[in-house]
């Protein structure tokens, strides 16, 4: 193991979870989805919606995971905490459906999550600890144990090394389109590859979306490493994220590591894979953005000057969830009263005399005075559909880059309609 | 002074500002809203969309005011911060202009709303630091100081005891309807009077909204007490709502307290003095909800079972600003899984198996389970204008109630089509 790798980003390399070696996949449907069917026991033919996913690694993996910090967190991110513990990390499998987000269903919905996991466990000959679950769709409906046994042996049929976007199309629930992402480093002369799959907030589904994303990679990564460099990427990804504010009851983002490259991560070459995997986690997040509800645009918030670092998060985050921000770019108003208001009420360090308020490259604020003359290019500008908002708070020196999308009519319908 | 004072709350009495003895209030048009005249020299006679408001006390009274706690603070704060540092808290007159807020407006600004104070105190021959201001309507946008200078006579010759349904109305932006309240009570065996006037969160204006109250009372009041009372029947009212989760640049609370009716406030009946004080605050805050911007619905949240008073609010303040919770209202869902997921991504102590989500009266989930069976009876109740949504933590014996208003398409429709 040297520091003398290079970095080879090979983006335009394809397939998903399944682009690294020793990875299978399948998405099958398991008629958990409304309006989906069971597989055909006869000819093992599924169909209807893609709703069950299955993501192998063929020796057992190394694997580290993040889960939703909220409080009422679902069945299936228990059982995978917990078999994450028992097995010290190792993961063998994991096996996602949609439709059903296995939440508030009380012990019910945990038998539910460990059936799921044991009965994958038996298909796969591996021990129940080395499965991972997880679960999206509605909360708080039981979620049809049966389906899944049922559709298992037809996923376990399907799996194959080419699968990796029938498993990124099978845990969509309201997704606009698959997200999957993939990349390619050297490192000591060997290639490595990563892959991942991500569902991002969709609403038309009962109760609550789920941001889930699962990322593969052939190196070999000691667990504590693999747990830091999850961390890193998807603080400064999956976490710099938002549509609408909500942490789902579900989130989860699960990182396998197989070694089957042969690349063995180490202190040495750690920067050069949590890159890789960063740009891999970014990929995923940036699609999640663009497929959230309503979104019309991708919007880039970059806040600078901050006193901290926890400012600087704090400040893009209330920017970035601002309703009167989102509707002002939805809108394509060059609106910097709203941004300076929001640094102001964020409860972070703010100097009006030293902020600064740049659309585009346009600077409309700045000394304390605005350039209004300016708007009509900050206009212009805001008719992109991918656009970056800067503010300096003008209170010290850190920065951070937070990613939204705008905010339409069209996400009231979709979140007030149901049901109606 | 004797603790043996009955209380006896008239609402019926109307006249708003001006219902307290001793004070006296105008609304004019000066020019400052587009589409506004200015008054006609020669007859003094007023024309277009009233923009200016005077409210005077016709002895000195005793002045207490909460602000914004915004960073970016508006010129007629800050002035209005250092006159009642500079009085000691007393105050004969407030000078309210709505169509421009004198925000993000520099030196210039500060040197505006100085001579608005200045301008009125020479008209109403007191000291400048007994004159307090605030504005309301677009930020970054000089204030012409000339109209307010022609102006103001005109509003001096209309200022009367009956005038403060033409104040409230001077002092609104884009508010559907004026926000006055009134009430009163008998202190010692006097009448005690209370009136306010409050706009609220209209959003065609360009930048920002913002939240204005003025309170009157004729009871005699010493600072210390009157300054709490203000702060305490703020937090329970103005400070318990939310539209859209913003807080402008200009928001500010006033309380005059002239003594005119003889009684005496201290702290044998202060309770009466602050419950009186919290009526009024709390109507005026409720005319804001109920005028929000697209609101269809006044909804109010009440949190329950929490582990302190602040988890309360934290939790409560993320219900009703919680876009899922605002659509799901909206649309009539009794979407109890909504309101757990906010409950557990608040940052509050929350337990899953203690907690109970109602709407009305009908319990949609308690003991770890949803009871879907009672939707309907939900969805029923949800057709109404006026709600209560209340969520148990189940972590504790605090409790809290803010007030919000459902999201619907017009307010992204009102905030993101200025300038298109």
């Amino acid at each position: 193991m040297t520091a003398t790798s290079t970095t080879k980003a090979t983006p335009a390399i394809s397939g998903g979870v399944t682009a690294p070696q020793g990875f299978r996949a399948a998405g099958v449907s398991a008629g958990i989805k409304q309006g989906g069917t069971r597989p055909d026991s006869s000819t093992g033919q599924t169909a209807g919606p893609l709703d069950l996913a299955l993501l192998v690694s063929d020796t057992p993996a190394t694997a580290a995971a993040m889960f939703t910090v909220n409080k009422a967190q679902a069945a299936p991110v228990l059982v995978s905490r917990e078999h994450l513990a028992r097995s010290g990390g190792v993961a063998r499998a994991i096996i996602v459906n949609s439709g059903c987000a296995n939440a508030c269903t009380g012990d019910e919905g945990m038998a539910v999550a460990r059936d799921m996991a044991a009965e994958t466990a038996r298909l796969m000959a591996c021990p129940e600890e080395q499965v991972l679950v997880a679960s999206t769709g509605v909360i708080g409906v039981a979620l049809p144990i049966g389906k899944i046994r049922s559709g298992l042996p037809s996923a376990v049929a399907a799996l194959g090394n080419d699968q990796g976007p029938q498993a990124a199309r099978a845990i969509m629930t309201t997704d606009p389109f698959p997200k999957e992402a993939a990349a390619r480093i050297t490192i000591d002369g060997r290639d490595v590859a990563f892959g991942g799959m991500a569902k991002g907030s969709g609403m038309i589904e009962p109760m609550m979306a789920t941001m889930l994303g699962f990322i593969t990679t052939d190196a070999s990564v000691p667990l504590p490493l693999l747990q830091r460099g999850l961390r890193e990427a998807v603080n400064k990804t999956f976490n710099a994220i938002t549509v609408d504010g909500e942490c789902s009851t579900n989130d989860s983002v699960m990182l396998l590591a197989n070694g089957r490259s042969g690349a063995v991560i180490g202190e040495a070459n750690y920067g050069q894979f949590v890159d890789a995997l960063s740009g891999v986690c970014l990929e995923l997040a940036l699609g999640i953005v663009r497929g959230g509800e309503g979104a019309t645009k991708l919007v880039t918030v970059v806040v600078t000057g901050a006193a901290s670092d926890s400012d600087a998060r704090r400040a893009a985050k209330a920017i970035a969830n601002s309703l009167l921000v989102k509707t002002a770019i939805h809108g394509g108003d060059p609106n910097w009263g709203r941004l300076i208001a929001v640094a102001g009420r964020a409860g972070v360090d703010f100097d009006l005399n030293h902020a600064v308020v740049t659309i585009g490259s346009v600077v409309l604020f700045d000394h304390g005075r605005p350039h209004d003359e300016r708007a009509p290019d900050a206009a212009t500008y805001l008719k992109g559909k991918d656009l970056t908002i800067s503010v300096d708070l003008g209170a010290g020196g850190f920065a951070t880059t937070v990613w939204t999308c705008d905010l339409s009519a069209e996400y009231v319908r979709i979140n007030a309609d149901y049901r109606t």
